[in-house]
């Protein structure tokens, strides 16, 4: 079977372009025992696979040239090499920048369920791994308390507002940090924040003035998405004890090296701990979030804004947006506009947001 | 009574020197109920103290222009208006680079029992704030398990030394990053750790390669005490669930501002923490630290090098040595040689280290 599906065939030094990536067609390779052919229906698209587009440095795996960008996908099995999926059913899987996958079964493999009530792409956002990050990220790792203030970078985004919102529903004050005054306003009034702080253009000192007037009890909870001056600028208002959840660094991405963070003595002086998140660790705990996610989306306690193109030609023009922060929710990419719902129902993709 | 005191006149960009730091003579005030006046009888110089000389930043409490930089004494108590403590007792203390300070008491401030056995100075190392640092910044807050890597920058200093040998008493790999060949012959052989690697001269790759080679089992707790090249190469060789226990950032603290970190994304790409560590959120379990410290001691299994000056004109000096790496051991400055031992007896300073 041909397959079309995104080669790298560069490594990028900043954004990647048509220089680095190149759409191809080639014979899609058997499955093994155990694997699955997945027909992707929506690619999410995520930070963290610009990262892996650079040599590997320590211990992340890089992409290999004339590989394929992975990311999360929602497919329908085609074919199925596994017991325990068959042909026809619809999952969620790690899976590639192309038109179809072969994928072995992991703790990134989940059967979806399609029903009317639910939009279909909200199992690559609030349900799908964008809703365990955010959940697990904030909850397992900040473990935040009552009252507290959780300070939240790239707060419009897909993860960030999500954090902002389930901090609310735990008596927290949530504080977003956001690129543009539009983004400020869109997370106080849309998502329930209780206050947030443009960074663009800002040093890291008058940043940090600015934050410590919208969090007067100090920051408790750092959720951090972007690292650079809103991470350095964060440090400079934590409280003692402070917990600052490192969930990606984009920031630095499409520079050379990570940026990192140079106020790394204020962890110290303020005896607080960074910890690197990973949703994967969380994985197995999948249900422990699904059911609360399910039931405040359900009641409406949850807004979620999903921005969705379409056509895989268009995945590296989609992808930059995360970057320049032009995206306008959780990013996904439809391959097949005539399949956006399983039930049969054909929604027009720009109606499909927030 | 008249004093004599360092007094921070500008605050340094590097090293401080004659420009920055000046001996003055004035009258010292008179205690507060609760307070004490010590004479101090020996100084601990500490990296630290640097950092309290620039401006506040967040909130880290400066040295004010004028005020007198502060440290660890063991001290003298001459007149007590507390109701726990006596004059002619002896006692370690948050207290001034000075010939006499007034304090108040709080969990710094340890009643000392001098014994022939024990060199009095020992007060100030191993069974001192250094080696609480030591005892729990690993025990505590690195949490290491039998048979795990810890890697510690700084091996051959006050703390980093005690931390390698504690790590060994446990069961671990110890693995020291140190400036110099000599030092780190002194790693392996006086304080018997199962290897070390030079720092100086390396890039942050280079040095991760020679790391690598030294901890073949990867790194599972990285005792922090230095900052810059050493910390970013060490985040390469990480493995998952490791722990950072940031414990000091010394490369940074003569610099206009702190370096920081760069490889700060291989924290989350192995799911690893790193933990601001201060002593004083300790010290109420000192009683803890001390009987062990003091068993190992007696029974020759800990080893402590002090390098010890004399003379209050000559603190700022001996200071800059922390900087330069020319201390050879826990630097401290004797300011009554004549009172070297309370029991009377009386050495050559220079016989007081190893």
């Amino acid at each position: 079977m041909l397959n079309r599906r995104w080669s790298l065939i560069a490594r990028p030094r900043g954004l990647p372009t048509a220089e680095h990536l190149r759409l191809v067609e080639d014979e899609l390779r058997p499955p093994a025992e155990g694997e699955l052919v997945l027909r992707n229906l929506y690619l999410s698209l995520d930070p963290a696979t610009r990262k892996r587009m650079d040599e590997a440095e320590g211990y992340l795996p890089a992409i290999p040239l004339g590989g394929t960008p992975t990311t999360t996908v929602l497919a329908e099995v085609i074919e199925s090499r596994h017991p325990d999926f068959r042909g026809g059913e619809f999952v969620t899987s790690f899976g590639d920048w192309a038109e179809h996958s072969v994928v072995g079964v992991n703790a990134m493999t989940a059967r979806i369920a399609p029903t009317p009530e639910i939009p279909f792409t909200r199992h690559l956002s609030v349900l799908g791994i964008t809703g365990m990050t955010a959940y697990f990220g904030l909850l397992a790792c900040g473990e935040p308390k009552f009252g507290e203030t959780v300070l939240i970078s790239a707060a419009s985004g897909a993860v960030g507002s999500l954090v902002g919102q389930i901090a609310k529903l735990h008596g927290c004050r949530a504080v977003g940090i956001v690129g543009t005054e539009l983004k400020r306003r869109r997370v106080i009034e849309e998502f329930g924040f209780d206050d947030a702080v443009v960074h663009q253009g800002r040093d890291i000192s008058t940043l940090a003035e600015h934050i410590r007037k919208a969090c007067p009890q100090g920051v408790d909870i750092c959720f951090e998405n972007v690292g650079g001056t809103p991470l350095d600028a964060s440090l400079l208002i934590i409280n003692g004890g402070a917990r600052i959840v490192l969930c990606g660094l984009i920031a630095g991405y499409n520079s050379g090296r990570s940026q990192g963070c140079q106020n790394l003595w204020q962890v110290i002086a303020r005896s607080a701990s960074m910890k690197g998140f990973l949703v994967k660790d969380y994985l197995h705990r999948r249900d422990e979030a699904l059911e609360p996610l399910s039931r405040w989306l359900a009641a409406g306690d949850l807004k979620v804004r999903e921005h969705i193109e379409a056509g895989i030609e268009n995945v590296p023009t989609a992808f930059s947006k995360l970057f320049d922060g032009s995206n306008d929710g959780k990013l996904i990419v439809a391959l097949r506009p005539e399949m956006v719902n399983p039930d049969g129902s054909v929604e027009h993709l720009t109606m499909r947001g927030g």
